[in-house]
């Protein structure tokens, strides 16, 4: 293999990929990155058990080959030189990187040993083409609710699944829960994708790139941007029938602008640290205001207060991250807080006709 | 107590001071935070073991009084509080905090549990005026040398000292050493301020300040910034006769753009975190190259130059970090590098006639 690419290519393509193939592994060659020749691009792809990166860089090839070298370092390397032209050159299992003034010899291992690359039919794929607006706030919106607790590995992910016309995501750790519609479809999928694999495909979106390609087959879903594609396995099992969960309506809400909303939450939140995070919120529809309420045993207390549109009245007891987070990830200015007595389930949403996102809190008991 | 502030001059004050409550300590009121009126204006002090750290806020005072609460649950609250007016009463040993909507009570324990405030006698204290540019940069220029090993305190301080008709800073770990000279002087002064200290002091200053007071007496040293103090113990000891180590002059001299130097200096560090940061420099009057060889045995190797004016040659192995700490505190735009054969200390400078700075780094043995 020997070739020229622009240093400022290569270095944004190897810390693109550069991520997966740091994770720890069982098979060392999968802390290397694969350099391979592919026409008149190179291909600079890396792997972990889960996850497969893999990036195309405009190169002048002129010889075709392939190997595989240690990532942090090639990528640590390319990212300190200068802007400019870089030359590879494989002898034997050495990859050699010259560019002016500098020059590396970097030990690799063969390009024969690294595990295939995975193929996903594109014939036969289940295919979404998103905006990548809508995408970043969609699963920011629905893995910020995820479970991490590999005993359950179906509340590890994001349940891609296609419903009455349109394609939701859902998540849930147990505790809370969170349903986002994407777009209208008429495939049916019904997909379980890995929390981790959704956040390296945010981390890989460039801001250049406006929309984004999604296939699933059977096992796997891939998410192409460009030059770049992010593919993973899916989780196997079978999603919890969520839908139940979610209150078709509630018997006191509440509209607030949400930074109020959050302003409140935080203080609170503050007094709350040495109680597991427990805030009383009560609601009024004659003094109309939405109050939060903490105790810090030891330390002192608050009360922290915001005007709001009451109807109904009442008040529920909440972790206060969770209800922070949830206000982290809603859209608009304005949120509705529903909810009905002590124990039934809240619901977070934005004011407005076509309501996209909900966000269900269960009650702590207080 | 009874008053009220602004909630940006207390949540500033807080944050400065808070910092240093914060640290872990034996005496639980060292957790607390100090407020005591003090004629117009709230003083909001707090104490570690080493360092005092106060601040006084202008404010509009009903009743005078003190009273201590936990540090970090006074300067969240505060800090998270809307812009405006803060009413501050002491009941008891609770302070009740309320801005608007938002109202507190945070338990605290009487101000006569809290420790003395140092006193410097301002009458005998000896005293320099420093710009901050030139205190926050001679600080950082010395700091960087100090050591961090217990066992020997002396080593883990700047020595501030009068040499000359001038004051003096230095700091060494032992491998290497940073001298700078400061402000001329009249007075004697010879004093080790602890590196944490410096750094407290570094981080108390706010933008609007540009001129700092250093007073020392016998045992402490007190930075005064406007309307801020940082007072510390000082380190007894003697520090090491380190003049003699500065050699006056070297056989080889390197001259060259320091950007330039320090970006060899990363790449060449890349490859030297397997062996103990080690890379070899060269020197060559013929090519007018500076050179840096560094081997990853198991990894690769790299060889990294920069064009150079250059009287002498020769080459000297040198740990990485140290070079690449000594290039980020090197102020100017062009470093002189000199060094005498493998075994003696090298010299980094910044050209120019008026040399107020020098970094001395002994060589590794190759």
């Amino acid at each position: 293999m020997e070739l020229s690419v622009l240093q400022e290519h290569l270095a944004r393509a190897l810390t693109a990929v550069g991520r997966v193939a740091s994770s720890r592994t069982q098979l060392p060659i999968l802390n290397n990155i694969l350099f391979r020749t592919d026409g008149t691009r190179l291909l600079v792809a890396a792997m972990n058990m889960e996850i497969a990166s893999t990036q195309f860089v405009g190169a002048k090839i002129s010889t075709p080959g392939a190997i595989t070298v240690p990532a942090r370092l090639v990528s640590d390397f390319v990212s300190s030189l200068p802007k400019g032209t870089i030359e590879l050159q494989v002898k034997g299992t050495q990859l050699h990187i010259s560019s002016g003034k500098y020059s590396s010899v970097i030990n690799g291992l063969g390009a024969d040993d690294f595990p295939e690359l995975p193929v996903i039919d594109e014939e036969v794929a289940v295919r979404y083409s998103i905006a990548v607006s809508d995408f970043k706030q969609a699963v920011a919106q629905t893995i910020v609710t995820t479970s991490n607790d590999a005993t359950r590995p179906v509340l590890t992910g994001v349940y891609w699944h296609s419903h009455e016309g349109a394609l939701y995501l859902a998540g849930t750790d147990g505790y809370r829960l969170a349903e986002r519609r994407l777009v209208e479809t008429t495939s049916e999928v019904a997909a379980i994708v890995p929390t981790t694999s959704l956040q390296e495909a945010l981390r890989t979106i460039t801001d250049d790139i406006k929309e984004i390609e999604v296939l699933f087959d059977e096992s796997q879903v891939r998410f192409r941007f460009d030059e770049a594609e992010v593919t993973s396995q899916l989780i196997s099992g079978n999603f919890p029938p969520y839908r139940q969960l979610i209150p078709e309506k509630t018997e006191t809400t509440v509209t607030l602008p949400r930074d109020e909303f959050v302003r409140i939450t935080k203080i609170a939140g503050l007094f709350a640290r040495d109680s597991g995070g427990s805030v009383t919120i009560r609601a009024s529809e004659e003094t109309k205001l939405l109050s939060l309420h903490s105790v810090a045993s030891e330390l002192g207390e608050n009360t922290s207060e915001a005007d709001a549109t009451i109807a109904g009245g009442g008040s529920v007891t909440l972790n206060s991250r969770y209800l922070s987070e949830a206000l982290g990830v809603l859209d608009g200015s304005t949120v509705i807080f529903g909810f009905s007595g002590k124990l039934a389930p809240t619901v977070l949403t934005t004011s407005g006709e076509d309501v996209k996102y909900k966000h269900i809190i269960m009650p702590l008991k207080s």
